[in-house]
């Protein structure tokens, strides 16, 4: 969270890479770029076509966060065999700043968002893929499928660029009654060298001015090494790299 | 949710008992009360002192749901075991609709509450014990220690009445950084009778207006056959049984 | 276990095909080959060679089996999660017989093996891949590389007609400590459209005349559908379809 | 595994704590006495009576043991989440020299059993009780229900003294097809004070002189605290406590 260090998701915020040319190693050709958080960048998928289309700033997420999100050894299995863990160190104030960084206009500068994310993060014993439970109050009621085609329909600097990386769609959105799931949608992501890089959204539900939904992404693919590949490919794509 | 049928919990309205002398068998001797939707009853343990004290109406809630509210067979083990179910028929409006009821006033008839339960329900791997994660917009900071201690000097009229199923303590509150567990606190309840009867509150903060704060309770005990009893125990009291 | 129905694992009774010329429908170009349980499928994969090079006929077995092995919906959760179920209905008459055809020899007919399978058959909380404890009585003490040798150079039919799904090596041998494991195994099998079709061995120790290993195959591709195509190639290859 | 340090069950081998009259500290009021392995100590209470009934010294175990086993912070969940690690370090090595001490005859001094207990040992995601599937080649065939009494009706030295964690019956047989169960067979023994100190027996089979069966005892309890408390009753009792 260094002022002069991008945190970047290539389809939410490509243009805050412009920050590494204020890093003093710059000049001799060395700078940082990092990864945000894994819980905040499937999140931010979903939430950038949402804040470009809706008027809204307070999301309320839960998290379902996967046993691989804390490394290894990680969690001891006595803590989580057949139990949920609610806490996660730090995890629900980066999930609120990272938004805010993320989702920041680009004047010169990172302009903050006004989004306020109050998480509220939980371990469950799952392996890989954190799901997030997401409710939104907006100003007014709005048709579901409208919400489900804007998702769906979503394309950011990554798809653009066509970054080998980048999944074609970032946020899939799914009919099904019961998805995502970690075990089903973890590995969500076309073509084949994307998988694990898409976010995937259901349960869309728009009832009296709240917007509902749940969201799946893979926590050490797109929210780990896969982002981390995909930044890289932003950034050779820019001129940064040799 | 027949209009003339009292859901009952007995710490939260046990006034609306009375409900049962319009029902049409009454005069012969018979009545029906029922049990709320399992998810609903913890948390309106915990909603019905801070609706008392604080000017909120609206709710957001995930949930963690156990196997065991499922029934028996329930839920395929292929289907859950290493993932989460995003989906639970009818829960989500359930919660809305009894947590109105529930927390609606009584003046002769039941005044539903204002209340906005707005609730992501999900499935875990967990035997036994409903979790949920929960976020309520408030109008003004507060302490979260006024929070807990409004939380944990809650008693209502199962407590006053002395019943013998009803904890001495409706709502425990826990200060260390990773309660409530299911493992751990869904057996809450003291004496040893009222075990399983008490929900478990932790992890309470207040940031920028929004309160947050996980809670447990026991699907099975409190949320069922325990909770069954607690109201036939107010159903004699108030001499209507026999 | 019809008498003219040929159980069939490729690598271990190829002749046994020559059965299917003994059925009714067999002249009018029909004919029925099965797949063997999916618990003995893996075992005689090493008991084969075995036999062939050490003189013993009792195999004691423990079993460690999958959930996807009963179907779908099959166990349900609240009977398996955090649980081991040790019963899995005729599981250890199946294997115990399956193992005696399997291993038979071909002379005009089956010869039953000699060969004793006594198994206590268990379902753990794991998706795929069974794993079996094996303890066998040898007439004399054995060096356990020697054990794993012939394991690792077996070939069979499969291997000899080069059959499209047939892995390169029907029996992997793995020299750590703590191999082979479900997560880790149970997709063994080269090359890729042979993944999921061998055997995974670990641990093999010979103490005081008596050969323990374990032993891990995927049931539902080894001892499943993937086995059901390997049959289908041996029966083209062998000129039995069209 | 001192010579003269005894590892003690008391209703197995209750005399052998005479060697503690042998340690350099007995003198001056020191002894020692220790608990077996968690994993034999199930199961010698079961082989204790049958080596009295039946000529036999092979006994073929597979062990399906609980995270507890491993002490905390133990298993790291993601090694064990939906998996089986078919090892645990040193274990069968004890497992089979501890149960030649502990069924020993006492003859001034421990004569070791001829018992060999050939062991594979598993972990599987199960919080408490270890289950151990058992096949023991007989002389002759045997009929289960004998079996069954034997075990059933098996009193040792605890039972005699009347210890207080004793628990009446230390074998209980279910006739049941599915048990035992770690879910619901762990905390077996009665009365109230010696519940987990039972281990219990089901499955029992007898096919062509092999005899089968499943044990479960708790790990913790029985494997430990519990088993600690019964030796200082029996020592206590003895006179060896003050």
């Amino acid at each position: 969270m260094e002022a002069d260090v991008p945190l970047l998701v290539p389809e939410v915020n490509a243009e805050h890479i412009a920050l590494v040319e204020r890093q003093p190693t710059f000049e001799r050709g060395g700078f940082i770029v990092t990864n945000p958080n894994c819980s905040v960048t499937g999140l931010v998928l979903a939430l950038k076509p949402l804040v470009d289309a809706f008027d809204f700033d307070r999301v309320h997420v839960a998290t379902y966060q996967a046993l691989s999100g804390a490394g290894y050894p990680g969690v001891p299995s006595l803590d989580i065999e057949g139990n949920v863990l609610p806490f996660i160190d730090q995890e629900e104030e980066k999930m609120r700043r990272e938004a805010k960084k993320l989702l920041g206009r680009w004047s010169g500068g990172i302009v903050p968002s006004e989004i306020e994310v109050w998480a509220n993060c939980a371990r469950v014993p799952v392996r890989d893929g954190h799901l997030e439970a997401v409710s939104i109050p907006l100003p007014e009621d709005t048709d579901p499928d409208e919400v489900a085609s804007i998702l769906s329909s979503f394309r950011g600097e990554a798809q653009r660029l066509g970054l080998p990386t980048a999944p074609e769609r970032p946020v899939l959105v799914r009919p099904e009654a019961n998805r995502p799931q970690p075990i089903l949608d973890r590995m969500a992501g076309e073509p084949e060298r994307a998988r694990g890089m898409a976010a995937t959204v259901g349960r869309i539900r728009v009832t009296d001015r709240v917007l509902r939904f749940f969201l799946l992404s893979h926590n050490t693919i797109r929210g780990g090494a896969g982002g981390s590949v995909l930044n890289a490919e932003l950034a050779h794509r820019r001129g940064y790299l040799g």
